[in-house]
């Protein structure tokens, strides 16, 4: 249904989301990359847990940002990056389960903005699924900034 | 302003943090607590950044999540703990500093709900603040749901 | 799929529809009222538009507030209101149209908090639909407080 | 603090007010105007009310919207007009009082986005200010597009 500006989409996400440190840092994968479609697995670590042994409220919320930032990654032009202007997220459920799965989908995707939905999944043992949050965001493209390179910040400050 | 329902609320928000697996993660500390109030301080790592080097979206995110919990869990009774219901975040501005302060305050402590605004500051090796991200989150208190003890999830599912 | 505690529930939303002075003011219909599912319509009227001839973004809200409540009214007990705790808009496309639907769904009903998707449409005298909003709300229900007689609100206060 | 692009900022919030037919059909006036800052003061109408008779969450929406739009148009330039991209209310307090006021400043005012906070308030006959809701609004400033004239959509299009 939509449209990749840039052919070579899905090589860029990945890229971008290897240089992105935190995704490292807690281990999670981008499994699936489509035109605005993506999904982020998270598997189950005590360290991303509360004080109750579930997946922590700020676990959810960080997956469920680079989540929605590479499902609207997928749609633009190859001289941009995205940044994210705002979030809004309801806890439904209880984040219990041995993976964590982030799975965002574009709701409109404007020449300025991009509102994106991304929803978050807990996977049991036996699989059995349950929708622990859902979110929606806006991301914004910045034109003719690097997503490789340093942004110089002033430059970034005269767009937003 | 506030009058805490426990007066070893301070005691018992330390003890409650220092269960939570992702604070030490991060490398978060809970910098102050007072009614209402809650101050948490994240040293810069490039763990935790995004491709630019900025501090990442959803580390923001996670920093005002644990800031907001702990300002309404100020307020509590001793035989009650906290649950996000939902959260709103804006970014403002690129997370670039050597420590990252989430400062939160209660906009309105309810029987069963706490509004909080929570909001996320940059601060330089010089000691200059910016003002990056703001957030308003809503949050659940479960009267009679230990906060020390695994929590039964059918137990809960029939509160929430 | 949603199972309504009250047998009565159509004639009670209704009713409760009727006694909003504000949906008779700006001329809202309730056209659909099944279990976790509602839609409000609200023909195009000059009064409601903004300077440039579209439906006002605050004619928006309106309509997805009542929309959500009226979603949420579906599922509860005979003894109970609902009030509406937090609600998140995005809009998409500029209201321009013949009439504008509200169009609510449960993502999930708790047994205090029930969490609602509300989108609004414009529909133009062709038939074409145009999807210009949505909207997540959250709604809190309140049990033993009467939707059909004055509210105390002290006690309204003791419950929130 | 703010500075006004615009030094007829006053009279151009005035006019573009004057037109929307929503805020003449409410009752709303445009009480206070300065850069930055706006009040927005609607008298109780038992037409604005819900079933109990406090002031419908539609209206108090309906409010915050056209308040933090005008307190976003104070900084615009001159060939501008502003767009609300997304908005999230927080529901506090029981709307009862015989004058609601939306007051809105800004939190951060960029090139492209605008942030404000618009907060609700109801005044009692005996003066008694209650703080009844409080929201956060992001508005998108159209620069070449007439705030006086018909738009055209598929130019809008293209800007969003």
């Amino acid at each position: 249904m939509w449209q990749p500006q840039n052919p070579n989409y899905q090589v860029r996400c990945q890229d971008s989301f290897s240089r992105q440190p935190l995704m490292a840092f807690i281990g999670a994968i981008l499994a699936k990359v489509e035109p605005g479609v993506c999904e982020i697995h998270l598997p189950y670590r005590k360290e991303l847990t509360q004080q109750h042994g579930y997946l922590h409220g700020g676990s959810m919320a960080m997956l469920l940002d680079a989540t929605a930032g590479y499902t609207a990654f997928t749609l633009i032009p190859e001289d941009a990056t995205m940044l994210t202007v705002e979030s809004k997220l309801n806890m439904l459920r209880p984040g219990i389960g041995s993976t964590f799965i982030g799975a965002g989908q574009i709701i409109k995707a404007g020449k300025t903005l991009t509102i994106v939905q991304a929803d978050l999944y807990a996977v049991s043992d036996t699989g059995k699924k349950n929708h622990c949050a859902t979110s929606i965001q806006t991301l914004m493209t910045m034109v003719g900034m690097s997503d490789e390179h340093q942004v110089n910040n002033n430059q970034l400050e005269t767009k937003i």
